[in-house]
């Protein structure tokens, strides 16, 4: 590993915070795998293996369940298991770690902080499914079940990652929301971003108004990739899908706007934690 | 690091299970510290980082002790915290989880599995103080304050095992009992251990009656390291402690004697999770 940098990633998901008591244990397993994995992505990395902090579940259908969805995740993935814990835990709430360790080329993983004035903002793939997956999930909605999937089971955007992480300036998963996290990297590099909110990719079939564009951008749960780059710079394969949605700019926050004019910003740009 | 290997750990602690509700904060973080490094120092590795998996807790205080026990643990051990996952968490038992980084010389990590047949067993430091650690903190007995600073604030044998490490042929922490951890290591390497109960050392003030030296053996916690070796190949530094308990044979189990004869074995012998 000598031209090699380490990425390292621990999230922790609670239930009752970050999942609730009905869900399908496959299914977060699978998430647990799948936001770390977008935390590598992030910078670009290809994962080397995981860490699981595993607290044994009400009865054992409940633990197959998750071991079933955590092998589903770790092979789609191609990521090994190297280790971890399981421990015993009295009756409350069930808390699981996973940690996820893995390479990238010496120096080539993107921070958060490199965004330079004039660079456009660009996103991967499309914004929304998670946050209507959700609304599926809790019965407030109904519509196609790709929108569940999303939300269920996310992929995170591993390989573009390493495609993109050497030629941006810089980079970061989206999870918490799309405006949340573009203020985000804006504030570190030390800028404004300006965000057209037509040119937002949106999920397939989802609703295109302003007030269904401002919930996609605010609700998280894509774990999609925004970096920034100048325009010219971007010459990534036809195969690795992303869209200009914005610009960097001497400054600080949020400029939002769509073919109507200056949009006001939301309260909530997102998912806190 | 073309020429290290990684080592990585990860393990979790929940309320009511691996602490008490009642216990301090403080000692609760460097012990969740402790335990992950003694792990590293199993495998001879040298820590290079730890990330935690924090719950948060039940108000500002707890949060502060806690993080100032894992700082006093960190600087002790000269550990950085290179990242982690801070969590809101509902009512109910708290859970941390740790993983801890390391690195050792490539090929030279020991595994438990290496012991041979005529290697000695041998233990690092004095056994039992942990476990009269633990009996203090629960008011079952009195005692000098050193034991309750053994269970509360444990150091993990991380020179010493980097000095074994490439000298030894099997080696592990002693993290759930002397007998059950020792029978771990003859049963991985295939082969069977007599133990010389009278051979063990002991923690400074402890009772050394048959009884206690069983209660001592099986109590855990005391996080020394177990490891195999030929009589004739140890020459560490002299201020590496170490005693010769016990033999590797063929065959299976545990054989227990002391200066009486033989001594059956106790039903329980360490701690199992």
């Amino acid at each position: 590993m000598g031209d090699r940098d380490l990425v390292l990633t621990h999230d922790m998901i609670v239930e009752g915070v970050h999942f609730l008591p009905d869900d399908d244990p496959a299914d977060i397993a699978w998430k647990l795998v799948a936001v770390n994995l977008s935390d590598l992505a992030g910078k670009g990395a290809q994962p080397l293996g995981v860490l699981l902090g595993y607290m044994l579940g009400r009865d054992e259908e409940e633990d197959r369940a998750f071991t079933r969805g955590l092998g589903e995740a770790l092979r789609t993935f191609e990521v090994p298991l190297l280790g971890g814990d399981t421990v015993a835990a009295p009756a409350g709430s069930r808390a699981y770690g996973l940690t996820a360790i893995g390479q990238v080329g010496r120096g080539h993983a993107p921070s958060r902080s490199g965004a330079q004035a004039g660079d456009l903002l660009y996103v991967t793939g499309a914004i929304g499914a998670g946050g209507l997956g959700l609304a599926m999930a809790a019965r407030r909605i109904e519509g196609p079940v790709a929108w569940l999937d999303a939300y269920r089971r996310p992929r995170p955007r591993l390989r573009e990652g390493q495609v993109l992480g050497p030629i941006v300036h810089a980079m970061m998963d989206v999870s918490d929301g799309l405006l949340i996290d573009a203020g985000r990297m804006a504030a570190a590099s030390g800028l404004g971003v300006e965000i057209d909110l037509d040119a937002v990719p949106l999920a397939a079939d989802a609703p295109g108004d302003r007030a269904a564009r401002l919930a996609a951008v605010t609700a998280g749960d894509d774990y999609e990739l925004l970096f920034a780059a100048p325009a010219s710079a971007i010459t990534a394969p036809a195969d690795v899908p992303f869209t200009a949605i914005g610009r960097f700019a001497v400054g600080e926050g949020i400029r939002l706007s769509d073919r109507a004019g200056m949009v006001p910003l939301p309260a909530r740009l997102g998912y806190e934690h």
